[in-house]
């Protein structure tokens, strides 16, 4: 993982070293505060190794790179404000630290960052590298209010699911790694196949996400377990769960989500004996397996030899067995 | 006014014109009822009238003309939930017609919207008008922001006031001319004098705006007389009036202020009384027409013949003579 670690290292320099005004400082502090809550950064390593897989200069295309990660970040900030999160990383939501209005404006204030940021790239991409990424924004956007009106629809199925993290979450994996390819004159095949592997890397990724809420280490996932369950958010695991589940089993399955007056231990463990029981989790780690290895033959067909490959194979699989 | 009703008519057509996705629904029928709510299209008029002044094609200056109207429509469906808006335009604001999280995805999308107009402008432009854009969208948050801090402040200096409002109001009017001067291949020169046109009947204009939340006709003004008053928002006219006012009516001025217990009507009919006597009405407008008279001079310095920049001279003085 040398290389991914010199591009971490190289992503955290650069987003200290982002330029934001001193005043007001009421509307530019939360931008620093949770650009410097850490996470991943996956969306800029993604862009970068890219760069790398192709031999070229990193430098010019840090301000991408790093606008694709501003832009993960406020979407962060705005869906916490709409969620009614109170934590992000272990530390308190900006909404929660400031208030509603911060949250509204400091977002707002954040995405034109993220555009000023694209709008560094070298002139000769910069009309392509925008339209992709607000064609991107846009779709994220799509995504986020199709997750919002899932929570009050009984209906939703698995493929409506699918599409909504396709948008939400997969978009932006496919958009930093076409990022990188045009940055990096690939060829618009290449482009393509590099935007496919981040579609299917992030559909298998949000599926081990939605799995290890049911399934994960709680002090390594760093959110408590069973959060979805308790909630009842229409996540692949239930939806594949009620898809799989005997008309005794679903009976059962719906008695436990609507039951009101439950304790959360009681409920997080019936219904995860519910999901074993169903054998949910081996049906999951299929899907998830195949988007995986859909992802895997996208890079394998990237026209570049295997060893140029390597570290870009195994962030993909740092991704996929992680535990957080 | 023929060439400016030309010009309305034509950014109306287009308007309605402004390809949005069909679905999700929920996210994009916000942005399709703010957008058919009307208003005086300021912005993207004075953007095509700077292209009318030079004599060129309006056509290829559409799609940022209406990035701008859109992004002014963005800032009020953030800013009226922010200040939590009954009403805009006769109508309800989007937050309560819909809800609060509709407002602010909406919202987000209206943004990402407006810039996908920017990126239409002609290729050789797009760079420059990319960066005049967002370079005015950061300002206009800061704008906003102030604002939001003046409300829990008691002590805002009319240098402050009109720093607020040349971010949150006058930038955007500068900037709208100055695209239309880059659009039109103008000076240097000439760029920054349209600029500056816009800042200083920007001023003014808001200033007027205070003046009529007190001296307006309801029925005309669309809003309701005395608003400001009621809230005790730190608009130009309460400051000037803070300013001016002898020791003992700067007394009676907070009195009103701080008086809970006060009777709607009460209050404005004392306030503006307090106001007359203070004689307040007359300083405002001649700070206003200092700011008109500046913009007027801009507008007489931009290198061309007298009788090309009518149409705007007459736009600037329908905007400072408007009742609403």
């Amino acid at each position: 993982m040398q290389k991914l670690d010199k591009i971490a290292q190289l992503i955290e320099q650069e987003i200290a070293q982002v330029q934001l005004p001193q005043a007001p400082s009421g509307l530019y502090e939360p931008i620093r505060y949770i650009l410097s809550l850490g996470g991943k950064r996956i969306r800029p390593s993604l862009l970068l190794m890219v760069g790398e897989l192709y031999g070229k200069q990193l430098q010019p295309m840090i301000p991408v790179a790093l606008g694709f990660e501003i832009f993960h970040n406020f979407t962060l900030l705005h869906d916490d404000l709409m969620d009614k999160a109170d934590k992000r990383r272990g530390h308190q939501t900006v909404h929660k630290k400031w208030n509603d209005n911060t949250a509204v404006l400091s977002g707002d204030v954040m995405l034109v960052v993220a555009y000023k940021q694209i709008a560094q790239a070298p002139a000769a991409y910069m009309p392509c590298i925008l339209n992709l990424f607000s064609q991107t924004a846009a779709e994220i956007c799509e995504g986020q209010q199709y997750d919002m009106e899932f929570e009050s629809r009984q209906d939703v199925a698995i493929e409506e699911y699918l599409e909504m993290i396709r948008l939400k979450t997969a978009v932006l994996l496919g958009a930093s790694l076409k990022a990188g390819a045009i940055l990096s004159d690939a060829s618009a095949e290449d482009c393509e196949l590099l935007y496919d592997l981040g579609i299917n890397l992030g559909l298998a990724f949000q599926i081990q996400d939605d799995l290890l809420d049911v399934y994960g280490n709680s002090a390594i996932f760093g959110k408590k377990i069973g959060g979805d369950i308790l909630c009842n958010k229409k996540t692949f695991v239930l939806l594949k769960a009620q898809n799989m589940a005997t008309k005794e089993q679903r009976k059962r399955l719906d008695r436990w989500m609507n039951d009101c007056d439950i304790d959360n231990e009681a409920k997080i463990t019936n219904v995860t004996a519910l999901y074993n029981e169903i054998g949910v989790k081996p049906a999951c780690e299929k899907v998830m397996d195949t988007y995986y290895q859909v992802a895997l033959e996208k890079l394998e067909k990237v026209s570049l030899p295997s060893e140029r490959k390597e570290a870009l194979f195994r962030l993909a699989e740092y991704l996929m067995h992680r535990n957080s």
